[in-house]
């Protein structure tokens, strides 16, 4: 079967034209029916300019775009001629199968969660993304859009992720881990103490707590955090790499040998550059959501658009939203789980 | 005037080696005053290995110390002959002047709190870590003494922060930016924005809400967030760099030209290690006690260790808590700010 992916070609920093030349490259590596989504300007802009021929593409027209920098909740209350709300609005009438956006994220996960609703048993929804690691793939969530969340949220969070990273990721049975300060249960804010407890009686390959320089050194396999911690965590690890790489070329200024190795080190360089590109996983997943979202790095070049959509194919495939239905309903109606989330 | 810098030699990775060769330097350097704290056995141990002759320093015994894993309230009640409370003890007493600690942070963070009491008018210590930035230093404030703030709390760090910044990193009126998930006012959890509030009424150099990825860009001088937060977003720049590293090791094996061209990088990559390491900096100091705390990383070297004392030394000879205290009552006096507190 071929599922129709909705792709936003109006958001992102680099559109119309990465996310265009990244639907090419989807059609032709693996046949992705994309819906082009956004504005007639911009999809002629990027046709013309990439030399794409649009007769491989439905076209849905958008009359305006929401900024990468416009506030999320208002915008998507305004804008309901955005490229953002009319992909909601086609996947909501299941008009397409699945909305891959590089735009505003704040706004993305503002219309989603208004407009399309939850998959039944889940309280929130939470912004994943995929980081490497030493080990392999880490999937932290949440990472913004829930920044006051209660254990119940946390706890589902978890659910989710184990059954993301078994179904897309292959991999059976993932440790799962909680973001904390400390490997003891006694340790943290009072609302990760009470997770703790929701993990440690449920039948997930809960692992305990996980300290955040565990993340990129691959301990877990899935790491659950609220959604502003997770945000420092990620914009911490993105700053620092940026910050890495200038200071590296500051310091090898007027140092010949310096400047020599660097040239020599480029292509090791380049590959360490990913440890914090989670573009090149296709984007972050939209979990909880009734409804197959990707968010995609505002920087996504064509490559990374193209493994968004292939993510998006893959949750659609195995039926990610099924399960994770079944799962949150099983484990949240276990006896031991209810008895804890009692009052 | 001679300050008594009181030293643990039985805490941290490297006691009691490392502290001893620390003291030793301190003393050769700038004739620091150090009353050396710690196990009879660990003090003959290191001067017997390092050479250092003991009669340049006072020596105050303990029977007994706490590990690094051990649980912070827990060891500080039991073992009260232990170097981190004995020297929390001579600190209360005035039988020192300061108190620098590679020992077990929480341990360090617990006693002071309990044993010596806060400055007038503070509500809350904050431990305050020195990161390096592209432009210059970041003091990020709270890391772990207090995961569950009042705004109060948090204005209080900042006002603190700018005053060690001023006084002992010698540039007045630095920039104070809130650790948040946007720069939007509107941003984040509730006590984060009920702190913006306080900061954008004071005096204070606030510069607004700071992402994450500002720490080590360097766009402000103190960055202010809670204890779990900025634990984090420490430990996963530490988990980080670390990975990096090894990273860039694995990426060369193999690769002829790459490796040489890290051997060529050798010298600008060992700066550049320098980037998340803040025992550089002399340590963390724990502000807000009435009294003057240096809490070494762990893993800290004679080198490091040193500049905890001569950090001590400046805090000291600049008065730097009589100000705090000063600034403290001066700013939350204030009518616009008090206002904002009234229940």
């Amino acid at each position: 079967m071929s599922y129709r992916i909705g792709l936003d070609i109006s958001g992102g920093d680099f559109a119309p034209f990465e996310p265009l030349k990244g639907a090419e490259l989807a059609r032709k590596e693996f046949g992705a029916a994309v819906v082009l989504i956004g504005l007639k300007e911009d999809l002629e802009k990027a046709a013309k300019k990439e030399n794409i021929d649009l007769r491989n593409f439905t076209f849905i027209e958008a009359k305006e775009k929401i900024g990468m920098a416009e506030p999320p909740a208002y915008s998507v209350r305004r804008k309901k001629e955005s490229s953002i709300v009319i992909g909601r609005n086609l996947l909501k009438e299941r008009e397409i199968d699945a909305f891959v956006s590089c735009g505003n994220t704040g706004a993305v996960v503002c219309a989603a969660t208004l407009g399309i609703g939850l998959i039944e048993g889940v309280e929130r929804p939470g912004i994943g993304v995929l980081l490497p690691t030493l080990k392999g793939i880490c999937l932290l969530i949440d990472v913004g859009a829930n920044i006051d969340p209660k254990p119940l949220h946390l706890f589902q969070y978890g659910i989710m992720a184990s059954e993301y990273y078994s179904l897309v990721l292959n991999k059976s049975n993932p440790a799962v881990g909680l973001l904390n300060i400390g490997e003891e249960s006694s340790k943290g804010p009072d609302f990760v103490k009470d997770t703790y407890q929701l993990f440690s009686n449920s039948s997930l390959n809960f692992t305990g707590n996980s300290e955040a320089k565990d993340i990129f050194l691959g301990k877990c396999d899935c790491i659950i955090c609220d959604g502003y911690v997770g945000n420092v965590a990620l914009k911490v690890s993105e700053g620092l790499s940026e910050a890495m790489g200038k200071f590296l070329l500051e310091n090898v200024k007027g140092d010949f040998l310096g400047s020599l190795g660097l040239f020599f080190l480029k292509k090791a360089l380049k590959r360490i550059r990913k440890i914090t590109d989670y573009a090149e996983y296709g984007g972050a997943p939209l979990l909880g959501v009734d409804g197959v979202i990707i968010i995609g790095h505002g920087r996504s070049k064509s490559y990374a658009i193209k493994n968004a959509i292939k993510v998006a194919i893959q949750e659609l495939s195995r039926d990610l939203n099924i399960k994770i239905k079944r799962r949150i309903n099983e484990i949240c109606q276990d006896s031991r789980i209810r008895e804890i989330l009692a009052p």
